[in-house]
């Protein structure tokens, strides 16, 4: 744990220069705008320890798996995110002594993000070994106005020298991944070409030749003026510079400005993507810093406005709770219905992949809330492409029919995990993508998505688990063996409980989808059994039978459901016995420890009353919490968030309140010692969720909004935005709760459990009930 | 599968050139004497496939480990028997164009290993591309006298040109592994000299430190005169060759006699290993091919007169068998405490590591049987020698007072594994361990050897067994989560019968052990329980109380044993209703497939039952055999035999000559198309128990030897040899049952449960009963 980063409402702070924590700094000031993103690294040299992080959205290298033991199965490829070129490089030497701050004696240093424009601020000054000081002030930003474009503002000022000095602007190509299994460099050079002020790199991808295209341009101003003091070119393989020699005498200012384009082959032909970045970068260069950023700035300010929430006089809740909307909303724009969100964002390489099972049960519930929803569609829609190939990918595995599996990991629908444990028994992921389709209509409403995408993604699930169940003489019911459920410090066992129960509700669900398409749309719904070869009396009389026959596994002693068969052998001996120098206990304990051990490393059997808490009565949440909750370590990012919502909900205050707090700041301080990795992306939605359920008591059930907040005692207040259907709405918990539905569209809602209805443009104010 | 092999009763044979099968027949012709050994890689040069091996016994490298993702608990290191120099090159030029079977056209190629005196033959007429054609006969041989020699003879005949010829003859150190994780070469050159006939190279091994010295002698004979035609000698890294220049005539024959001395470091110290090298090479050099030739087979033939077996009326039979005991005579002389047997022992690369708990379950019989005493005690001390680092290893994973975990593989005592699944969990190997101990001694009545060694061990594995139960309070009873069991086939299983009932014989054998040391040594009971601080009333206590109260999965309505929890939740059908082409499962399966399959990869439950089965009635093991064969696919070649001693109890004759079959002729048929690595050796060891124990009827009961023999239908009759302590039976059975005991001692012996004497140097003739 570190708690370096100075608490603020609406910014990130170092204050000071914290060059043992360089990478975690890197990982935490990172900068996106969903099609690009990239680390904080600096634009002068630095020679210290720093991961330099550089990523298109959507390009990605089939890396050769590394394995130490094959087994039959085994994806060949891993595919990864990128590392890329790196263009925010900026060489400042004087009189041939190069700024570094590694070797510099650096004062006043400070980095800013303010997450309100995303615009990230350095400042610093630096006395070089020969004693010249300089005074440094950097800004940049990635346009969320025009997503191929990022820009700098870097100036250097000399506070005691008059010298010449060079600039040395640069696009690096020649870069590699951290995480490459063979060594190898992904990266080939197709095309370059520079002029004194521009220069482009075209370059293709290894293997999955993708083309990415950067370009840069670069102008020095001098007390106000340009200069046209363009040096030679530079020019090396997957390497271009513009340099720059200008005299600085002691006291004047330089001003470089650096502006960008990025183009990928997912958005332009490569034919063209050399003259359409050079086209970006010179209206970028036309416009100028300012109006970027002004445009920049306006489409965060709406993204603000629908997606904010406020805490009031607790200034850490704050900015963990801001930091965490901002890096999704950096993250993921949905505008794209091929990409999806990594579970380190743009913010690091570890991991690989891009997509978990994280995004359908952590992340979409962030942006039905807050963004339009077609974003939230584009997630599911991700999937409905990969469909083909989650259908092959369950043949390898033998599965027939159309059953289909996705993949553990994935960016390109193919599986990208090699953990035999994981990668084919962790199948649970199978029922949060259905759980996902469900989930969006029911908080959209949006039934029109069934018969084009849902539909077909729910036959191919349902196929696979009644493919997956066998029927077991001795217990007489349907059973699924040999399964890894979502607490990972269990592998290989039978009858987990929320897999079993997934299973069955997909197989429900996709029944009531069936009835509803026959009845509302039946000559699509002919088609749909053509195309499927859905032999729909047979198939679904099935599902039927293992739906009767499903077994669960539960203790009638103490009427909870067991996270699996067996599970009651183990010593139940709570998680706070443990010794503190063994945890977290996957650094200390070997494997089997841990798996024959009774903790748990996220939620699991709770994961499945969370979802369908409804189903479940407050005691029988409350039994199954006061068993599990104990014994969880919460070894992954994900468990806190679904802790925190199921305490609100059987009027646990404190545990929900901590639960948060574990969620809301992991990354800004470093709570499981990882961010330099990169930031745990996907967990933020997570706190989004556990904020809005958890405090908020957010709900929707059978489409009709419940509210049933509440407001921890140690704040003042708290305001959220949330999207629901036709109302867009601003609740504000204080003295009393307080809603107004900025939209003209009229609600009926549910708050502490008595109907209100609320008209377009109007304000709602409650009186406060302590419900907990 | 492939039959090239020649049928012969002493020779394996291969008629004509088969280069898509080099790799085979090099692993096939192997040789070995315990100290050295190498595949049948050819003198010449041979551009074609080849694996080259050359191996020295107990000389390794800790090879960095590979793995895809990393557990905690894992060995950073996988310690390799490393491939050696090749000393047995021979390079042949004829006017500057060399002699290559991968170029030449070859006729009358014959290779032969006789396994009756460990001779390597080869012969052959080459034509090579220029026209010019050669006849070769090489002959070769490991000294089973001296351990560290080797020669070879070398006749090459002109058939059709004279002509210079220049003969190569080298050392090459600079090799590497094949299954270098890393690619890495593993040695290093520290010194070498050479004169015109000699060259020695003393090498290093990077990280672990060993110390080798080859050497080599050369000399030419023409029309049976020395040649003294030496050339300029070549002097490379790791590299020397001696040089010879002939001229040729039509018809004239050359003859090259090249000997090897090899020495390492386990035996010479480092200063002397080049002086005694040398001393080596140039005593055999003295002695020449012929005598060290005789002197060698002179060892074979007392080998053979101790352990050899006939069968009457099946050639193929009768080879399988000679070939599974000339291999392991080749690969373990047991003269070395330090060395044990490698699941490839010296005819290849594969799996690293060299000891498994094969060498305890498998081979120990068959040293036990065929060999001095001190070749099984040495095998057993080999682990006491690896105590403290198998305790070490246990604290590792948790364990602690003195409990010991021994690796899943293992050359020094470290662990040299990493896949969870077995490094961790399968450790019914540790009972394996145990039982070797309590063999040993039923088989020989040396209970002296549990003072110093065997009860140290026992205690540490007893230790071991008491921490890794843990009482279940829903089955009130202990129980063992979370591990695999000798059927591979299943992960992370609880309650595995086999790993439950070795931890509760273990801790009974060790209690009996004990009452035994208090008994008839106290003073060195004293003595131990001070070294090991054994607590003997709690400890005792405790292990009792486990005794007492250990859980068997078992199933009342079929009255088995079930594998593990839950077998039963399985779907049962039999292998035999398998889809042909998709067997092995292991090539065609998913390993999740696998995993919930009811398919057994190896006796499992019936390892137990096979070890204890005086404990369990005929019909009790019928039962058991009935429900597991069928599901059993054998896909380990360390099944077959323990189901052919099983068949034969229960009075299965055609399942125990069908099983017999599998394992005799594995390699010689490549029946698992895996030869090409090299050769199963320690499923060598379980062929001989098949033979001895299923068609001899062989067990030891309370230290009396019972036989209960049967002559398979397909046979004439067989004989086969036994050292029983104080006895050495040569044992036929053809029309009646012939005993004779070829030392002075008088035995006891029951026969078809009939008790007799036999006196010492005696003959016992028993009519045939037809129990089966």
């Amino acid at each position: 744990m570190k708690e370096y980063i100075v608490h603020h409402e609406w910014k990130v702070i170092e204050d000071g220069f914290h060059p043992d924590y360089n990478r975690v700094s890197e990982s935490l000031f990172s900068l996106g705008n969903g099609h690009t993103g990239q680390r904080a690294n600096f634009e002068e040299k630095y020679s210290g320890d720093s991961l330099p992080g550089n990523y298109v959205a959507g390009v990605y290298y089939p890396d050769k798996t590394l394995v130490g033991w094959w087994k039959n199965g085994y994806p060949e490829y891993f595919a990864k995110i990128l590392n890329a070129a790196n263009w925010i490089g900026i060489r400042v030497e004087i009189e041939g002594e190069e700024l570094d701050l590694a070797t510099a004696r650096v004062h006043a240093f400070r980095r800013e993000l303010d997450m309100k424009d995303a615009l990230l601020t350095r400042s610093f000054t630096a006395e070089l070994p020969s004693g010249k000081q300089v005074e440094v002030l950097a800004r940049r930003f990635l346009s969320m106005k025009d997503k191929a474009l990022g820009a700098i503002r870097y100036n250097i000022k000399s506070l005691n020298f008059s010298a010449p000095v060079k600039i040395t602007s640069f696009i690096d190509g020649d870069v590699k991944n951290e995480d490459s299994n063979y060594d190898e460099k992904f990266w080939m050079e197709l095309e370059k070409k520079a002029s004194d002020q521009e220069a482009y790199l075209l370059m293709e991808t290894k293997k999955s030749g993708f083309h990415v295209c950067h370009g840069i341009g670069t102008r020095l101003l001098k007390n106000g003026k340009n200069l046209s003091a363009a040096g030679p070119k530079v020019d090396r393989e997957k390497y271009l510079a513009n340099t720059f020699v200008v005299n600085l005498q002691e006291g004047e200012e330089l001003l470089i400005e650096k502006f960008a384009a990025i183009n990928s082959s997912l958005y332009i032909s490569r034919n063209e993507l050399m003259s359409e970045t050079e086209k970006s970068v010179q209206k970028a260069m036309a416009a100028g810093f300012d109006q970027l950023f002004a445009e920049h700035s306006k489409c965060w300010e709406e993204k603000w406005e629908a997606a904010d929430i406020r805490i009031e006089g607790d200034v850490a809740a704050q900015q963990g709770i801001r930091f965490n909307i901002f890096q999704l909303m950096q993250t993921y724009t949905g505008d794209d219905e091929r990409l999806n969100i990594g579970p380190k964002g743009f913010t690091g390489e570890k991991y690989g992949g891009v997509t978990y099972w994280d995004t359908e049960a952590y992340c979409l519930p962030f942006f039905l809330g807050t963004a339009p929803q077609r974003v939230a569609q584009n997630l599911l829609i991700y999937r409905h492409k990969h469909l083909q190939k989650a259908i092959e990918n369950a043949q390898k595995l033998g599965f027939e029919n159309g059953a289909a599996l996705y993949p553990m990991v994935t960016i390109n629908g193919e599986e990208c995990h090699n953990e035999w444990e994981i990668t084919f028994e962790e199948i649970h992921r199978n029922g949060a993508i259905a759980y996902a389709i469900y989930n969006y209509i029911n908080y959209t409403g949006d039934r029109e998505y069934l018969a084009p995408y849902g539909f077909e993604v729910l036959l191919a699930l349902s196929r696979f688990w009644a493919q997956r169940v066998n029927w077991s003489d001795v217990k007489q019911a349907y059973v699924i063996l040999g399964v890894t459920g979502p607490n990972e410090y269990e592998n290989n066992v039978n009858n987990n409980f929320h897999t079993n129960n997934m299973a069955v509700w997909t197989l429900k669900y996709t029944l009531e989808v069936i009835d509803y398409l026959k009845k509302e749309q039946p000559y699509l719904w002919e088609e749909l059994v053509n195309k499927w070869k859905f032999n729909e009396v047979q198939e679904t009389t099935n599902w039927k039978e293992i739906i009767e026959n499903m077994y669960f596994p539960y203790d009638k002693e103490l009427d909870i459901y067991l996270q699996q068969d067996g599970f009651l052998d183990k010593e139940i001996i709570p998680a706070a016995h443990l010794n503190p120098t063994e945890r977290p206990i996957n650094q200390h304990w070997s494997w089997d420890r841990i798996l024959r051990s009774c903790y748990i490393k996220q939620a699991d059997t709770l994961q499945s009353l969370y979802w369908f808490q409804e189903d479940y009565d407050t005691e029988t949440l409350r039994r199954h919490f006061d068993f599990y909750e104990p014994i969880t370590v919460h070894e992954s990012s994900l468990s806190s968030c679904i802790h925190a919502i199921l305490a609100a909900r059987i009027g646990r205050e404190e545990k929900a309140y901590e639960m948060y707090l574990r969620t809301a700041r992991l990354d800004l301080d470093d709570y499981n010692n990882d961010t330099e990795d990169g930031l745990h992306i996907t967990s933020m939605g997570g706190t989004w969720m556990a904020f809005v359920e958890a405090f908020g008591g957010i709900r929707v059930v059978n489409g009709q909004l419940h509210l049933n907040p509440f407001l921890p005692k140690s704040w003042k207040g708290y305001a959220f935005r949330l999207n629901f259907r036709d109302s867009h709405l601003e609740i504000s918990m204080a003295n009393e709760l307080t809603i107004i539905n900025h939209h003209p569209g009229t609600l009926t809602l549910s708050i502490w459990g008595e109907e209100h209805i609320l008209n377009g443009n109007h304000k709602l104010e409650v009186e406060i009930k302590q419900t907990l």
